[in-house]
Parts: structure tokens; sequence; C-alpha cells
């Protein structure tokens, strides 16, 4: 049982973007940090979400402490209401992050079954053997926090996700001082963010942003403008305000997840809105389309958010009129460039005209941000994580650079236990991990069986092939019948589908030739026939689905 | 009948990459200039190709003259056997690009059936009362050309594909000179490839990757090094073999359409192999890691291409070893970066050092050699072609601020028909167009019916009820049997497979209160039972597919 050694559990977020969650174990004590997330690969059909599997934890319930959060992305909260339905521990997070949480746990009705605390910067929770002080940081959201994890062997520093910004909107820039006065102290291990690993340079401020929006305001001052990022930079959408303000333009929040985050910022006082400028979407008709903004959800392309709602005319208020302009102050994530980019052509096509260069910074480090922390907490070991197996290296590349020992970069992967003591680094065993799918209120019911089916279908359609015979015989009482989905166009394919029949009733005769009574064989049979069919004349491979029945006597 | 105008009618490649073909009309004479396909959108499940609808030049097959290619590019050329097979035109190309094309033809069985023409730079071919001179320019395949086509009410320039390449590896710059003489005599209108049309600056120069190559070949002296990049990209793999020729290393050609097109290359003296330097993959073991090269096909992590299956262990002869080298000598095109970064992290997880910056260059014009070419080409009317419709968009930026006036350039859609005399250009009419899906051998039997049924079956599954009732009545004889097939993980949702057996049989107890017997109505009634109890059990929308079979009397 590791005893006398402080271990690193990651139950998800490594070689994927996603899903961040990792455990923290000292003897009788686990604290366990993020819980977020993952958005479907594009092989997992009709998944809505993919969250961590916990089961090392449920397992070890009697020992977990507290599930403490960086900050409040969902890739990093996502996943509570369902993990906390499972291991119900108290919740600890900064303000904002924790506003959003209990956002996610009213939508679940759990808010009063959970326990939930709200730090400071600089303060300490103790968790048994084990303590966490929240540090200040700089990302895409307000309030995200770096962790310095101390145990019996040493402290360890995970940065959660960060960048440097001197100049932030909000709040102060990354307590630099604490991860020196740690480094000083000694850290043993590092865990920091490879999001931007493989990027050399600095990430540029936020605020390098706010200028941008304010030369486009300044240009476009006779068109209506809208602007859409996401929904949880509040920082961002703070600066679209604010150069509204300064332009004399009323403001729109667009979309659910804008309305839900920029309202509670609002209501924590993390944005501050100049006096009657917001206006709802309702209300934007009486005024003139030069004196109005609306900053919207959909900066991804996606195709339900009220952007691509906008940009297809399916939007109940707002329609795109020629001389409009469009900023997406967003970079798309990959696996999203072509949805964006439909929604910018879609936009374009009704007269927009569109922005989407040079108004948006990313959230995360690079590699003279990364170097820097480094450098600050002098770490003996390094674990890279949040990112595929690529950033993963990339930091361990720029690990390498500032001077630790090759030896002691550990690139894990999801589930590996990593042992430490002052002088070790040992990778020893591996606890259950994976994914867990969601779709709809089900969790876990659709596996790789369900996905692969869904492929399957999704690539040839389904051919069914239906009878009723007598019972414990191979009589056909009714039937053959071959239905198909998503196959080939009936209507044109009447001919073929008919000598599709002819090839099960053929089959049929064999059967009874041979006498076969079983109905695997049967259902074996026909597959074989009609898949060999099928392949030799149109070169597909849907699904064949023979269904016997049997006649009720 | 447009007589005594210039007609210019896009099939396809307008708001869209891709399925590039036009056709030019003066009376009683049709040129069509390129025969591309397009690669399916993400939403097109199971579609293998795209090509255009060609109803219009079916139409019209009597006063079709020719097909005029510009470059060897599947969006330029892959569509031909399937439309020759309908239209048999003659085929004018030149010498790269007919070779490809012939290459096709074969794999079709069609080389006898065509007739094909070889022409040069410079060269000018009659058709009727239109002619096509073929003008030598730049792009990411040799051999590409531009096209001034002849018409009684003036010239229109075609730049195809291009990009300005005063140091080109193969061949000539572009005939800058020509399009300099077309601009004095007098252009009408100029169609140009806006695909860059959104970047600022010039493309950099093929020759540039060369010296990039170098750097790392001269970098990674001891290890082995695989090289992927687009197999068309002649220049590029001559270049790849050159770097090799220099640090002393054979070559190895992998992938099919690697060996198909570097071969055709070599036979036409395309690509220039210095003695010995290529070995077979069977060779590959004869000869330690650092004096080999591989070069690969799936440089867009296509998963069925060789460096997607030497990435996973799934290739015969090649496996990734700790110290491997793996360029990627390309850029992803967008909707392509999940797959070139699941390629990228595979390799990297089996130790391979993957470089993919800075070695490539895009066979696009940017926005300074638009404006160079419109310079030259002083052209009355605009009409960006080749790109989405921000592309487009963009080139008529580009257009503007080089002096055409706004109202002269002409953003057209497929199928729309721009009439031209000397002095006008007006879009009058529209033709047949459209998408026409190729699945397996089927060419046109898989429409938005079929689509969106694998749509929906790719989302949630797909539900079968079946049940044989005696003939004319609702007396259940077999059944109901409920199946699914990518809805739920059935073993672990027997219960819930069985409360929706006891919705029909309830739903069937109703029918029969009701005295209903019309096999239709039965239907719809088990649907709605159906789909509402999975609704409100677990929020998904399966197909619902009820199946009623009659006894056999």
């Amino acid at each position: 049982m590791n005893k006398g050694k402080l271990c690193i559990i990651p139950l998800g977020g490594l070689d994927q973007i996603g899903m961040n969650i990792t455990a923290f174990e000292y003897n009788d004590d686990i604290v366990v940090v993020d819980c977020g997330l993952a958005f479907p690969e594009d092989d997992m059909l009709g998944i809505d979400l993919v969250i961590p599997d916990t089961t090392y934890l449920e397992e070890n319930i009697d020992r977990v402490r507290g599930l403490v959060i960086t900050h409040g992305h969902e890739d990093h909260i996502g996943a509570i209401p369902y993990v906390l339905r499972k291991i119900n521990i108290p919740v600890y997070g900064t303000k904002l992050t924790m506003a959003l949480i209990e956002n996610k746990l009213e939508e679940h009705a759990m808010l009063d079954a959970v326990e939930r605390h709200i730090v400071s910067f600089g303060e300490r929770v103790s968790f048994g053997t084990l303590g966490v002080e929240f540090i200040r940081t700089n990302h895409s959201i307000t309030d995200a926090c770096a962790l310095a994890i101390t145990s019996p062997v040493g402290t360890v520093v995970h940065t959660g996700d960060f960048k440097v910004d001197y100049t932030p909107v909000f709040g102060d820039p990354i307590d630099l001082a604490r991860f020196a006065e740690l480094g000083k102290q000694g850290v043993l291990a590092l865990l920091c963010d490879s999001t931007n690993a493989e990027r050399p340079g600095f990430t540029n401020s936020e605020r390098t942003v706010g200028r941008a929006l304010d030369n486009i305001f300044s240009d476009h001052a006779k068109s209506r403008i809208l602007v859409a990022t996401f929904s949880s930079n509040v920082d961002r959408v703070q600066q679209i305000i604010d150069a509204a303000a300064r332009y004399g333009r009323k403001v729109v929040l667009e979309g659910r997840s804008m309305r839900n985050i920029i309202n509670t910022a609002i209501e924590i006082g993390y944005v501050r809105i100049p006096d009657g400028i917001l206006i709802d979407i309702s209300q934007i008709r009486d005024y003139p389309d030069e004196k109005t903004v609306i900053i919207t959800t959909g900066s991804q392309g996606e195709s339900m958010a009220a952007l691509s709602r906008i940009a297809t005319n399916m939007h109940k208020m707002v329609s795109i009129k020629p001389g409009d302009v469009v900023v997406f102050s967003s970079n798309p994530i990959p696996g999203n460039e072509k949805a964006v980019f439909k929604v910018i052509n879609e936009l374009s096509m009704k007269g927009a005209e569109v922005i989407f260069q040079d108004t948006h910074v990313s959230g995360h480090a690079c590699q003279e941000e990364i170097k820097l922390i480094y450098t600050l907490t002098r770490p003996k070991f390094a674990v890279p994580v949040h990112g595929e197996h690529r950033h993963l290296m990339a930091q361990r590349g720029v690990a390498i650079a500032v001077g630790v020992p090759k030896e002691n970069v550990m690139i894990l992967s999801n589930g590996q236990v990593l042992e430490l003591d002052q002088d070790s680094a040992v990778v020893n065993g591996e606890v259950a991990n994976g994914a867990v799918f969601v779709d709809g209120l089900g969790v876990g019911d659709v596996g790789n069986v369900v996905l692969r089916d869904r492929q399957r279908l999704a690539e040839d359609g389904i051919v069914i092939v239906c009878m009723t015979l007598e019972s414990g015989t191979n009589t056909v009482v009714a039937g053959p019948m071959v239905m198909s989905r998503g196959f080939v166009y009936i209507k044109e394919s009447d001919e073929f589908m008919e000598e599709a029949r002819e090839i099960v009733s053929y089959a049929m005769e064999k059967i009874a030739d041979k006498n076969i009574t079983s109905r695997n064989k049967i259902r074996e049979n026909i597959k074989d026939a009609l898949s060999s069919f099928i392949w030799r004349r149109i070169k597909r491979s849907p699904m064949i689905l023979p269904i016997i029945m049997e006649e009720v006597l």
C-alpha cells in the first residue's frame, strides 16, 4: 500500500485534452485535484460527454478527504455532478470556480447534498497528512490557481492551467514570488500545464485583445457588431463590454452559457457593468444597429449555439444583415476548424464582414513561461500534465533544457501510480482508469460495443431480414421480409432489394435441404449469403441483422 | 440561348474546396475546364467521394467540344472517369497531368475509350469559336497551367491553382510575361485562385523546404528518417531524394499513391533519381537505420495510409523505434487536424521525434501574388474562383484594392450562368448543379434520405420491433420482438429492453381495444409509444422501425 510514499495517480488528463483528474495519496489520505469532462472524439458517435472512470476512488472512499479544483473550466469541473453522485466528498475552490460549480450542482439538484468551501489565494487547507495551498495564477478564466501540495516526503507544485500575465484585466498577476519561495524551500515535483509546450515564446496578455477590440470598434462605427467568444472568459467579456461603453453601445449577452456564466460573474462582482449598458435581446430593435453589440456563444461553430442559429436564420430575434461585423474572439480548438469555417461562410454569404484574426490570446503558457516556472520552483522531478502525448513530450524537452535531469522527467499515462519520496520517483502499478460515456441520461450504458455498432451503421446502414418460422422447424410461416435503413435509396433500388429477398429465399431453401433448424445457424447462413451478395454487387458492408420469430402456439 | 455572349458556368468549385469544374460557352461551343472530385464532409457518412452533377453537360453533349485540365490534383481530375462515362469528350492537359489522368482511366478500364491530347505551354487549341492557350504557372504539382480562353467577345484568363515561384525546383517560373502581354491586349475577365486570398504577403518558394529538409538531415545523422508528404508534390519528393543523396541515404517510396505518382513522374523524366538510391521496402533491413529515408503517404492522418499503419504497428515491414525521426512535410488540410495529431501522438508514444513545423509551403498564391496577377492582366471583370465563400470574398477585397470596380467583381455560386460581352457581365439564369455521392460501386444511389438515416443511426442507433399478425387482423401470431443496435449495451440493459417490450405489448392491447387493423396505423402507434417511452426514460431518439409481417396462408 505504498506506506510512507506520496503517490500521484492521474485518472485522466494525460494523452488527451480534457477529463483532468488526479489523486494525491499519502498513507490514509487521498486528495483529488480537479474533476473534468472531455468532449467526445469524432468516433464516439452520439456521445454527449465523457467523464473519468473513478472506480479507484470509489473503492477507497474511506480515505478520500476532499476534491480541490484549480479553476472553473469544463475540463476541470464538468464531471463533478456525475462523480460526486458516487463519492460525496467536500469540494474546495476559489470564488468564481465555486460559483460555477454551484450552478452545475443546482442543475443536477445536488446543491444541498454537497459540502462546499470557498478558499482564498494563499490559504492552506489540511487533509490529514496532506495540505493544499492555493496560489494565484492567470488563465483564460478568472480565479485560476496553482496548488502547493505538502506531504511528509515533500512539496509538489501543480500549476493547474496557467499563463503568465503581467497585465491581467481583473485581479493580480500570477504570484511568482510564492513559486520562488516554494522553490527555495524545495519542491519535490512540478506538475506543469503542457498545452502550449510546443510553442516558443510567451503568450500575449489578455489586455492586448482589448486593444484589438478597440480598433475594431473604432473602425466600424456605423455597423452592428457581434462578438463570439468563450462564455467562461469573463475578462474577455469585460473587455468587450468596456469597448462598448467607450463607443456608446448597448450590450446583449446571447446564448445560455453566456448569460449563466456572466450573470454569475456579475453577481460575485467579477464583471463590472456600466449603468444601463446591458439590455435584453428583445430590446435590441429599440436601438440603431451602430449602437449595439451582441456578445454571443458559438465561437467554436457549435451547431446549436446562438451564433450558428443567427448565421443560419434560425434565431428568433437576430438575423444577419449586410454590413454587420462579426468578430471571432477565439481560435478554433483543434477539430472544430471546419465547423467554425462553415459558420464564417454562412455569415459571409449573408453579407457580414467577418473578423477572425488577432482577436484572441491563449490561456496557456508557452515555452518561455514554462521555463520561468521551472526556474523559480527548481523541482527535483518533472511530471508534465494536461496534454496529448506530443504536448507532454514537448514539455519534457523544455524541462530538460532548463536543467531537469532527463531521468527525472516522468511521462505518465492515466492510471499509473507514481510513487515519490525525498529521493526517488518510481512508477509502481496501475489503477482502474478510462472513459465513461454520457449519452442523454445514460451514464456508462453506451460502451465500445454500442459505439462500434453506431460506426458500422453510420458507414453503410443496416439491412434487416425478418421471418417467422414454425416452432422448432425451418418452415417459413411469415416473411422473409428484407428492409434497410441508411443503405441505399430504396425507391430507386427496388430491383436490388428484390434480388436481396431472392438471395434470402434461396438461402432458406438450402437450409431446408440441409435440414438445419438451429436458429443461430439459420441466422448465420442468411447473414453470410446476404453480405457476400451485397459486397459483390455494390462493395458495401452494411450491418446485417436477421431476425427469426417463432409462432406463438 | 445567350447568342453572342460568352457564358461562364461553374458547375462546382465555388463555396467549397474541391470539385472544380467550369463550362465556358459561346453559341454552339462548350469547353469544360477541370473535372475534380471533393472529399466528403463530416456529415456525409460512409461516402467515399463526391463528384459534380453534370446534367447540364449531358443535355448539351452535342455542343461540348473538349475537357481542358489545368493540373493533376484530385480536385481537378478526380471525377474524370465518372463524368467521361456519361459524356465522352476529348481531354487536353500537360504531360504530367495527362500521365496522372491516364493512370486513373486505366484503373477504370477506360484508357482506350478516351481521346487524349498532351499539350505544351504556349500551345493554343481551337474549339470552334473558343480557343484555349496553356500558360505555365507554379503550384504544388508540376506542370500546372493557367488558361487564356479566347472568344469573339474577348479573352478570359483562368489562373488554375497557382503560386508565383521565382525559384521552382523543376521547370521554369510562372510565365508572368505572357500574363502581361494578355493584359496589354485586353483581358475581359480574370478567374483567379482564391484559396489563400485571406493571407497577406507571398507564399514561400518550394525551394525553401529543401533547405529546411537539409537541416533536418544534417541534424539527425544517426537516425532513420521518415518523411510524410503529398504524393502529388513531385518536387517535394525530388527534394527529399536529393537530400537523401547528399547524405548518403537510400530511399524507399511507401504507400500506393506515392509509388504510383512518383513512378509515373520518373517515367516521364520529371523526377531524377540518382543511380541505385531507390530501394524496395523489403530491402530496408539490409541497410543501417541512419542510411535510409522512407518517403510515405499519410501526411493528413488518413487512417489507412502507410504512415498511420506504421504508427499503429499495423504495417508489415516498418515499425517505429525510439530515435526515429518523422517529418511531416505538409500542413493539415482544415478538418484533418485531429487525425494528424492522433498520428503524431502515436509516433511520439513509440519514441519517435516528430517534426511538423517549417517543413512545408503552400501551393497557392497569397494576397501579394494575387495582386501581381491582377496588375499584369488588368481584367475588366473579376470572378474569384476556387474557394469557400470566405475565400471568394477575401479575393474580392484584393481585387477592389488593386482597382477593379466593386460592381465588376462577380461572386458567383455553382450553377449560375455569367453572361459576358465586351462591356457587361450579368448573371442570367442557373443550370442544374450539385453533388453526387460515390459509395463503394454506387454512384448517386446514396442521397440525402439515406444520409439522414445514417446520421440518425450514428447518433442513437436503431430499435426494431418485429411481429407477425394474422392476415387482416390485429391478432399477434409471433412476437412482438424488440431488438436494438447502437442504442444501449444490451447485456446491461435487460430490464430496460424488457420494459420496452411491455410498452409495445400494451400498445398492441390498446390497438386491439380500438379495433385498429391498418398496418400503417399500427406501426405509427407502436412508434409513438416506444419513442416517447425511450425519450422519457433516457433522453435519446433512436430510429424506431416497426416491422409487421403477415402469416403466409
